[in-house]
């Protein structure tokens, strides 16, 4: 199979929209992440002890705000993309993350690994994400040891402070049971279950 | 130097191919595995403390889904692709490995990088991988804290279970001395010295 | 919008040249690095409690091998390429770094993660790095546990031994303040105040 110049464009476009999103989120940059999405965006991780569920891009733009806050270290790399052309104006991806989270207020950490299943649309002024999701892989919890010095956090002047947060209840819903060991302490800003 | 389009289909169809592997191996889908590899593949993985060798889709296939099994967490992450295209219908790859695997069993736990140089074959229905090799650039071996709660464990459901594995013994071969620290406990069906 | 196929080969053979970069840095690969950035190659990495600057390749090349040298373990993974085509002979480019580096001497870990800046230039022999420069978004500093058993260490064989390095102190400057935990031991070759 021989691509078309467009569909090689579109493809190029496609994988560096998913860049921009990773690199956004991490940063909190609202200006660009608001370029991305379709505005009926659907979103739904399935995370170890969380899940997370909306619609629309205000929601969207809203969660990542108070997710990726002025607490919290975040790394989100979005690695191997597949993506498929499924029509002139859609596209479907398929992903894979490494992502840590780390909350400086209580040095819960969180690793993981996820597969996203994304839906893209050309819109007027090009492709947007319309869709995404992920299922774990791995995910594990613990705590960051005392020893450890946190000698950068980018976030820390760009996030939303406390005051600026909004409550995420009705983005994520949380695990019947709490599989996190009790020797877990819990930020409750952060995905896990209050 | 400008590529045909030809050639940038080809460069995109490979990457892809890679990408399906690593994404494959860690969700143990045999299926999907079965389309990736030539009927003569041969394999060559210079590990720290072993050494993995065989030939033949067949065992490749056999090696895979004993090594990812159900008390096996998983991550193996391909990374920054160099392709060469060196004919018509062959072309060779290096790409740059990170990876996690964990056993439940005993929680060891082993991080690396490696180097692959790989070598693909266009087939009647795409193009294959026929050589796969790395050598080891960082590999470090230690234990899962007993603080660390596992919260996904996608393979725990889909991988092997213990009485499905093969005898991994003929594809693998161990360092004559065993550089991990006699702290270090084993899990025997990884490829470590028993 | 629709690249052209020399567009397109552009993006291809710049993306490979960091790629390559980033395979040789943790492989002390000197032949290689020689031929990824113009003469007057410009420098400048905001690290968390270092700073890099300095231009010529000479310098580069120096600063590459006596940083990653037979005491070092050492990762560096660059994601997520944003590349613009800037003009005829001209690009930028965004990646997003994950790096680790391991000090065997004092077992001083540094894990992180960067936004790099760079610009290439096309040169008769093909694209170059002409100017690169990130700053941190995440840095950890720690020692390695007695426990990890370091079983690869790729650059043991082939980077610079002590006698061979350079001072690099022309190249390297510090923050002010050192905020690393006064627990941490320093590996007075890294990139990290003395």
């Amino acid at each position: 199979m021989v691509y078309t110049l467009e569909q090689l464009s579109d493809l190029e476009q496609i994988r560096t929209l998913k860049h921009r999103y990773f690199r956004c989120i991490d940063t909190a940059n609202l200006t660009e992440l608001a370029e991305l999405f379709t505005p009926d965006v659907t979103i739904d991780y399935r995370g170890g002890h969380y899940k997370v569920s909306l619609s629309g891009r205000e929601n969207m733009l809203e969660f990542l705000a108070s997710s990726f806050h002025s607490d919290a270290l975040a790394m989100h790399h979005g690695h191997m993309p597949e993506i498929n052309l499924t029509g002139r104006d859609s596209a479907s991806g398929t992903w894979y993350l490494e992502d840590v989270f780390i909350s400086t207020m209580d040095r819960t950490r969180v690793t993981g690994t996820a597969i996203y299943k994304d839906r893209y649309r050309r819109c007027a002024d090009g492709w947007r994400i319309a869709h995404s999701e992920y299922d774990r892989i791995i995910e594990l919890v613990d705590r960051l040891s005392d020893d450890v010095a946190i000698t950068s956090h980018y976030l820390r002047n760009v996030g939303r402070r406390p005051e600026q947060r909004s409550d995420m209840s009705r983005f994520i819903s949380w695990a019947e049971r709490q599989p996190v060991s009790a020797s877990q302490p819990r930020d409750p800003t952060h995905p896990q279950r209050s």
